[in-house]
């Protein structure tokens, strides 16, 4: 449901925000204490007189701070630039947009790789586990650092979704609204099983060297297994069918070589990873992801009572990692104790990838969310006037 | 619905047939030849004196000839052990039950791991690449050897049930019914995918050494990881969660050790496994297995016209590895040939395993079945005593 005006966003660059400089420190959920901390960030548009316009996207297990728009230099487009845009589901003419990397990542955010300001080398896996929350709490810190007081939403996909659900309920009075899209109310045994055959793949690979490898020789074929694992269960059945069939290769001489075509692009999505992802960091982000639940953190939904943030949830029909079952129970915990939560299950044979790749049905949807969202939060006389020529 | 009269099968030894003695050879589908081919197999029951009651049971990617009983001295049971045996689904009564190993394993029959007769070593990568179209071919000796003509029934889940089609598409006048289940017209790029992870992860382990690692270390961590890819792949999102929840271990220290229950499970699994089979055997059943294409074999099935072997196709509602929609396929495509085919889709939240752990309802199904092939086979005249005791 683009509209013929919309656009797309051109060169951007990543901005980084530090902070629990020395003596301060940044306390995790643990306990742990690390600093100085930074987050890589980008934005997208104009924060607005009254700073009510901000939107914060969040990311999955992967993903970094580059979410629309291209580096100088760089023909890939950022991981959400059919959503983020002048015109766009996050309208960058109205919305000011602000993408985080996440804490323990490896895309200029600190994270195992970054330098342990007590050795001078790289933390490996001396660097703290962290969890959603900790993610979630610097993002605060970052929120807080351009001046905003409360985001109009957050919206994630995935682990982003996980972080959008934390943040609802660690800074409800931040949080005019959330999206959280194809994600889950509690990592399930059968999603920190895939995570932990994958972890187990790369540990096994003795270049991983108990996660001391910086400066030397990669754990590229560990890594690369843990990869194939997860590209197989962001795809569908039905998706790998239409896209490769039983199509094979010629010329593949070795017995057990990428004979298919399914392999190929295994093949190929595993070393691609390899070139731009810290092994550790996989290891502590997949373990945050294992660790997050709500069932935990607000049993019964307890934690939930009073919170005025609007929900809107999303899966995909064909989403067979966080099926549609899982939103379903975010919507309903957060009904049963009184909030305003709507629950959407879009058709999609593409499985996961789903929020990745299919653009129309989420725009309209995003699009109606957030002007329900500023009505309701600002009063139909205090719309401003970007929200009110909506309504055409 | 087991009779209360149903027993289960005592001791028993595998044997052994070993057939392609020098110069004769066993001609591959590949066009590549070997020799001797020894298949490891088990008999449960009598042959009748018609040589008319014999079932042949096929085994899935790693199971064995060891379908039923005990092995002397040791505590587990067969992997059919409550289907095979007197009043039990393949009633030993009644029936001459035979399992065979495939060849390509490592169980008692040949295999990578065998001595190649060139060389007196292990064959290793130098043992050709087997079909499922081969271990048929191999079977069908063994069935010659044991003095049977034609099989009252093949059964087989999972790969078993990929060579019982391949039986039926084979040797049709030598197989007057067949029970296909949990299985698939052909495998899809996703089950190739999953296997090819695995390979992956195998051959990632460096004591893989190209396969040559007899009487050295085994690439035990890789094997592990590729049994744990398959064990994930065996279960469901339900019965995960009904089995393991979120539950964790105490006393784990290391951060990415195995905290969650679930983890456990699949490093038991995985390691259990090594300790039973062959890494490179692994590499060739699993290949074997992605190459199965019956839409290759029997285009448009029209090597089905004319065949009158019966089918019952099944599937269990909640196996995602080989969903109902491929029984279902098989069916239909029977079908459309002529041949007399039906499915059932069982309800199971067992995922793929299901075949191996429901034995109520198939109990049911494949006594109903069995007795119909007999009368339809035999005429109602003609019925055996046994069989004519089924009646009541």
């Amino acid at each position: 449901m683009r509209k013929n005006t919309a656009r797309h966003i051109g060169i951007v660059e990543s901005r980084y925000f530090t902070f629990a400089h020395p003596p301060d420190e940044f306390i995790l959920e643990s306990n742990d204490r690390i600093g100085p901390v930074t987050l890589a960030y980008e934005t997208y548009g104009e924060l607005n007189e009254d700073r009510t316009n901000a939107v914060l996207v969040l990311h999955a297990l992967t993903g970094d701070a580059h979410a629309a728009g291209y580096h100088r230099g760089q023909k890939a487009a950022g991981w959400w630039h059919d959503m983020i845009g002048p015109g766009l589901a996050f309208d960058t003419d109205k919305y000011f947009v602000i993408c985080s990397n996440v804490l323990g990542g490896c895309r200029g955010s600190t994270g195992p790789s970054s330098l342990n300001p007590l050795t001078q080398k790289p933390y490996g896996l001396d660097f703290p586990l962290v969890t959603i929350r900790d993610m979630v709490d610097a993002q605060r810190r970052l929120v807080r650092h351009l001046g905003i007081e409360k985001l109009l939403t957050v919206v994630g996909g995935s682990m982003g979704g996980m972080q959008a659900l934390q943040w609802v309920v660690s800074y409800p009075d931040m949080v005019a609204s959330a999206i959280l899209i194809a994600t889950t109310w509690e990592h399930t045994p059968q999603q920190i099983a895939f995570n932990e055959a994958g972890r187990q793949a790369l540990m096994a690979d003795p270049n991983w060297n108990d996660g001391d490898y910086y400066g030397k020789r990669l754990p590229e074929k560990g890594l690369s297994v843990a990869r194939m694992i997860g590209h197989i269960t962001y795809m569908s059945d039905t998706s790998m069918s239409e896209k490769f069939g039983r199509r094979t290769k010629e010329g593949v001489k070795f017995k057990f070589g990428p004979k298919f075509e399914v392999e190929n692009y295994l093949h190929y999505r595993g070393y691609d990873f390899v070139k731009r992802f810290d092994p550790n960091s996989y290891l502590y982000i997949t373990r945050a992801a294992d660790y997050f639940s709500m069932a935990d953190y607000a049993p019964a939904g307890k934690s939930l009572q009073g919170i005025k943030t609007k929900l809107l949830v999303i899966a995909f029909s064909g989403d067979w990692l966080y099926p549609p079952y899982q939103a379903q129970h975010i919507s309903k915990m957060c009904r049963n104790a009184g909030m305003d939560a709507r629950c959407h299950i879009l058709r999609s044979h593409y499985g996961h990838d789903a929020f990745l790749v299919e653009f129309d049905e989420q725009t309209r949807l995003y699009k109606r969310f957030l002007k329900n969202v500023h009505e309701t939060t600002f009063g139909p006389k205090n719309v401003p006037t970007f929200v009110k020529s909506l309504y055409g």
